[in-house]
């Protein structure tokens, strides 16, 4: 990085347990739950700057919607894996924010770390706030923005 | 049957297919997954009366939500089963339905069908009607019953 | 309890929080996903007991199914909730275990713990131990069980 | 398309009904569950090639694995939407197929049908070929891919 660039946000991290609800026949974690896994780190990363959801719904009459997801799938989780999923803001817009999202393999059993965290799987998500109730895009409370990036 | 017994609703039949989502690292469909199969096919029984549950919250503000639920897993469905699910009203109370609900193998393999069918799963799903927004029982509608029960 | 009657199995408590992915368009946790909740909290009791299921299956060569769920849903949890759900050893089979297993809401909101936990949901859930390539039922070995009932 | 390009791959369509396990407290399709439904329109694209992903693994014990998704949320589906899934092979790798995917919304409402269809959500996934144990990749068989190319 250089001089010009701003210092990147910080990395939000979140455990996640791997449970049989998350993996199918072919023994591995289904593609589809990494959107649920990032969506968890996401969460507790809002919640982690003092921002619950479910309370920013009920006081704005907005809230979040994903409006793009991308995901790549480098090596499967298995069952009872310890994970560690990642949330990292990478850009504000108007009415959007994009978030990098990795998920890291902890542990592969109970008992045993593994000597370092591999990669299993990465991502970019971006979300949009909407009204509730119209699902239209609307700017993004300034308060709200001082939350997400105020340390 | 006595005669003093009426006869017993119809049975509603709905075909589901097991896809990777449904099914676990064990290699069969996931236990709360068959909750799910028997729900949808609540739902479309409950089409069938002309019945649809988003139409019907906007008109009475109220909606099914279940209040208890008992299922018996006999063998394991697998991925690309062809699965018969059933719904069938058992009791009806002033703010709740008993419906009898069995997830059935049609078939094993996309090609040939077996000589009968085998039961897979059974269970009970009770259901009550609340309001939507407090979820206080609420008496369920009669107009709403003679459609559940007029053939 | 009586004289006559041994002490109960000890209650095992793990916390779960209700995320987005748990909800549905009634604004309340999708009645099939407190058994999720009833088996994050099975394994990671049976994890506190030494006994990573992934590691039982390629040590044994068999596995825990559920063979019975019953569950009385009392009240909704919903989005942002914070859960206590507990696993308690009811009985012990020569093939099967049941266990008994609550839901209580600890904290509707992430700021303000409530006075007393709420019951949201019980039920009883009967695994059986099976051959993980038959899903024949098989004896519960000795060891196991040991496990599950020394403190 | 000019005459230096070949004629693109046929369009396979599959529908997909909207149940309650589908949507969030947004009152909207959560956002990972488009994938599900992108997956099981992957499936019945496959089995309409005369490859069940069961019998395949069996026979070759190799499967296909999602590496990548990307999917861009435009409208939200919800509950008792009819929705139409599309499933097209784009590019064909050594070891990767990549394939577009559309949801479209057939039907807000079970009794009308919109004048045109709207785009809910589109998206590309690249699914790999990999052998079932040890997830390596490996090249797709011919006569798998002569069924897949094959009117």
């Amino acid at each position: 990085m250089t001089d010009s660039n701003p210092a990147p946000y910080p990395i939000f991290e979140f455990p996640i347990r791997v449970y049989w609800e998350d993996t199918d026949a072919g023994g591995i974690v289904f593609y589809a739950n990494y959107l649920k896994f990032f969506e968890r780190a996401r969460t507790e990363w809002l919640r982690s700057c003092g921002l619950a959801q479910s309370t920013l719904r009920e006081q704005t009459g907005a809230m979040f919607v994903v409006t793009h997801s991308q995901a790549r799938y480098v090596q499967p989780a298995q069952l009872d894996d310890l994970l560690t999923v990642t949330a990292q803001l990478q850009q504000i817009g108007r009415a959007s924010l994009t978030i990098q999202q990795n998920v890291f393999l902890t542990s592969h059993d109970h008992t045993t770390a593994p000597a370092q965290r591999t990669l299993l799987c990465d991502g970019t998500i971006r979300i949009g706030w909407v009204d509730a109730t119209s699902f239209r895009p609307s700017r993004i409370p300034l308060s709200l923005l001082q939350r997400l990036t105020t340390p």
